[in-house]
C-alpha cells in the first residue's frame, strides 16, 4: 500500500494486551502492516482486538515467535528501541533519522520494542545495528509502547510521503487594486460613520486597519463580504440624510 | 522546566477516562504540564490515574471546566486537532509547523482534542486560529487521541530542544474571551445595520468573519480600534431612532 511494507514492527515480550491492540492501531494509522510478536504473555486476545479499533487485520495478520532471531531472519536492518541509557553504546537515531534510514532503502528492516517495565535485553540489543531512542523529557522518559510505536511510525510515514505538494489555497486571493479599492471604500466609511474626521484623521489609524487585513491574507470572497458590510453602513448613513 | 509552559493541551468531552490518564503521561515524557479538561465524562478516575502511569501530578493539576470558554479564555492562540476534512477550510498546520509556531512565541497558547468519537464540533474550530492535521494514512486515519497528542507534544518537544529562547511579543496579544466579546459585538453591530437579519443570519457569514480576524491575531490595541469602529457605527444608529 506505501513504500513502508519493507518496514516490520516486532513487539519483544509485550505484558499488556491491550499495548498490541493499541501497536497495531498506531502501524495501521501510519500505513505499517507488518507485526511480529515475540513471546506475548496473552494473545489473541478481545483486550487487543477492542484497543486495535478497527486494525485488526493487523492483529489478524500478525505472526507470533518464540524467539526474537526467528522474528527478525529476513530482516538486512535490525534497531532496536530503548530509553535507558547503555554501558556498550550503539549507534544511536532519533525517529526522523530513522525514518530518513529505512524510507532510502527498501531492504527489509525491523524496528524492536521491548517489554513495558524492562525494556530491551541486552541481547536483543547484541542483534540491533542501531539503538532508537525517541527525544523526551529526561525526568519522565516513561513512553508507553503503543505511543513510542504513534512517533516512530509517524516519522516514518512523513518520511515515507516526503515533499508532499504544498497545500492550494482554497480560493483565489484579493489582489493589491482590490485591497486598495477597499482601503478606499473602508476610509471612505469610517468618515461617514465619524470615527475618521477633520480632527482624527490620523493617517496611522488607517495604517493599523492596513495591517490586521493584508495580514489576514483575504480570499477575493472575504473581501466581498466585507464590502457588503460597508456597503450596508453607507446605505443606514443614506437614510439619514 | 522547559520552555514549553505557555502551552495547554485542552481536551474537550474525552469519553474514556483511560485516554486522560495516557493523555497525562504523553504530555509529561514532553514536558508538557497544563492540561485542561472541558466536560469529561468521568473525572477523576482511578482508571485515568492507572494509564498516566507515574504522570499522576500532571492529572492532579488538571482543571475541569465546563465549557471551551472558560478553559481558553485566557490564550492568544488556539489551535484545533482535526482528523475530518471540513467544508470552511481554516489555516493548517502539521505537527511539525504547529510546533515551529509554538516555539516561535511564548504567548499562550492552547491545542484542543476533541471526543474520540466525533472530533471537535464546528463551533469549537469557530475559537481557532488554525486547524492541526497530523499526516497518516487517509484509509484509516482513526488515531488515537492520547496517540495524536503524543506525536503533536513530541514534535513540540523537538522543535523547544533546538529553539532558541522565543522573542517577546512586539505588542501582546487579544485572548480568546477579548475575542469572544468582539464577535458578538461585530454580529450585534451587524444586526443594527441590517447586514445580517433574519432572513440573512446565516451562521456561516459570521462563520467566514471569525476566519478573518482569527487569521489576523489581532493584538489587543487593534481590537480596541476595531471596536471603537462598531461603536462609531452604534452611535450612528441610535441617532437614526
Amino acid at each position: 500500500m506505501t513504500c513502508l511494507s519493507h518496514v516490520r514492527i516486532v513487539l519483544v515480550g509485550t505484558t499488556h494486551p491491550g499495548n498490541i491492540g493499541a501497536a497495531a492501531r498506531a502501524m495501521k494509522t501510519m500505513g505499517l502492516t507488518d507485526l511480529a510478536l515475540v513471546a506475548p504473555r496473552v494473545f489473541p486476545s478481545a483486550e487487543a482486538v477492542a484497543r486495535a479499533a478497527g486494525a485488526d487485520d493487523v492483529l489478524a495478520e500478525a505472526r507470533v515467535h518464540q524467539d526474537l532471531p526467528s522474528a527478525i531472519a529476513d530482516c538486512a536492518l535490525v534497531i532496536g528501541t530503548s530509553a535507558r541509557p547503555r554501558t556498550i553504546p550503539w549507534p544511536q537515531l532519533d525517529p526522523r533519522a530513522c525514518a530518513e534510514l529505512l524510507t532510502a532503502s527498501s531492504a527489509r528492516a525491523a524496528i524492536l520494542f521491548g517489554p513495558e517495565q524492562s525494556g530491551l535485553s541486552n541481547e536483543a540489543l547484541d542483534r540491533c545495528q542501531f539503538v532508537l531512542r525517541i527525544p523526551c523529557n529526561p525526568r519522565f522518559s516513561s513512553l508507553n509502547v503503543a505511543a513510542a510505536l504513534q512517533v516512530v511510525a509517524y516519522e516514518l510515514w512523513v518520511a515515507a510521503e516526503r515533499a508532499p505538494p504544498p497545500p492550494q489555497p482554497s480560493a483565489p486571493l484579493a489582489n493589491a487594486a482590490q485591497m486598495e479599492s477597499f482601503y478606499q471604500h473602508l476610509d471612505q466609511t469610517l468618515h461617514g460613520i465619524r470615527f475618521l474626521h477633520e480632527k482624527k484623521s490620523s493617517p496611522s489609524l488607517m495604517r493599523r486597519l492596513r495591517r490586521i487585513f493584508n495580514r489576514a491574507r483575504l480570499e477575493q470572497e472575504e473581501l466581498h463580504i466585507l464590502r457588503g458590510i460597508l456597503n450596508a453602513v453607507q446605505r443606514q448613513l443614506n437614510r439619514q440624510e
